[in-house]
């Protein structure tokens, strides 16, 4: 059998494949103003399941927007999100992108306390005193610890993308965020990822025209 | 309702995740010498399609660890996956992490010829002159580059990691990898990704126990 190759030019690739998506969504109810976030992560994953699991808080996209309109900087909780996410174009809102995951702090604190280095990461953004966006693509332990710094009145997240992929306390995380009244878009279930974190971050970016 | 996590230890996590896998994955049949690759797959996104999806040439598995234990270095096609990839680990071995894709020249050459970057970058690879492992999760338009090197006669990987995720000539490409008498590891179809590719790689040097 011959394999047939499309004929679609680099520039055009990006552009054929949205439409590819949007096609095939069909009549597939999604929330007014979260449509390119959704199609996005599907882009990445070629996972239509991104289009029932995604939740946003009241309002969560525009107030990401004017975060990142604000300088807003990023906290992830891997280096593989951290590559993925667009940190010139962030750059020119004035934000950054932090991840810790291989702080050699972080690694002792995690340690001394018998907690993942997600926890620990939590906490050392969290002494920042700063409003971030947290990118979580992976590590719940990082939601859990979110969710008990915002009970207790010690933190205000811009934003939480909880988007942590896995099998252990990955669910409950997630249903934990979506408790609070902080922004936050979650991908309900144990499906998630780095990329997936990236992609909403870069997706919340490039709302204003891709760059 | 009450949202009660799992008491489970930071160092027992991702057992316990792989036992759930495990048990879910029940009699599904997975080809023996894979089933490590799989589950890490499946572990990476929650996603349960790659007990069905991921394909195997003949002792790629095989092939691939012995060329890691003699020093393979990796070319990958995102920074995402380059940073997702056990770069300690692989080092231990001789083996190094590539990706071409910020780099200037390549930029310059993929506009010059009208290709992507991608394939840019897989001819700055095949330059080299080495026997690299390529992890691709990105472009398949670095697959179809392989593919015509490899046609040529112009490389011989020591193994194709080829899961680029998406919708324009993904699958195509990925069948194209599939005629080669190359030792890959391709999942079918539309979905695959940077974090996959990095977590093949790492399944692979795991395979001698976590480290």
């Amino acid at each position: 059998m011959k394999i047939e190759l499309e004929n679609v030019k680099p520039q055009e690739i990006e552009k054929k494949s949205f439409e590819i998506i949007t096609q095939e969504l069909g009549d597939t109810p999604l929330i007014p103003g979260t449509e390119m976030i959704v199609k996005r992560c599907i882009h990445t994953s070629a996972d239509f399941d991104y289009a029932e699991n995604l939740c946003f808080s009241e309002g969560a996209v525009e107030k990401a927007r004017e975060a990142i309109r604000n300088g807003v900087s990023i906290v992830t909780d891997t280096q593989m999100a951290k590559a993925g996410i667009n940190k010139k174009t962030l750059a020119k809102y004035g934000g950054q992108v932090y991840c810790f995951m291989s702080d050699e702090d972080v690694a002792q604190t995690a340690k001394a306390n018998g907690t993942t280095r997600a926890t620990a990461c939590i906490d050392k953004a969290a002494a920042m005193g700063e409003n971030f966006i947290f990118a979580i693509g992976n590590a719940p332990t990082a939601l859990v610890r979110l969710y008990e710094l915002i009970q207790e009145g010690k933190i205000h997240p811009a934003l939480i993308i909880g988007v942590p992929v896995g099998f252990v306390n990955v669910v409950q995380s997630k249903e934990l965020i979506m408790k609070t009244d902080v922004p936050y878009i979650v991908a309900k279930g144990r499906k998630g990822g780095s990329n997936i974190a990236a992609c909403i971050c870069n997706a919340l970016m490039y709302l204003d025209g891709r760059e």
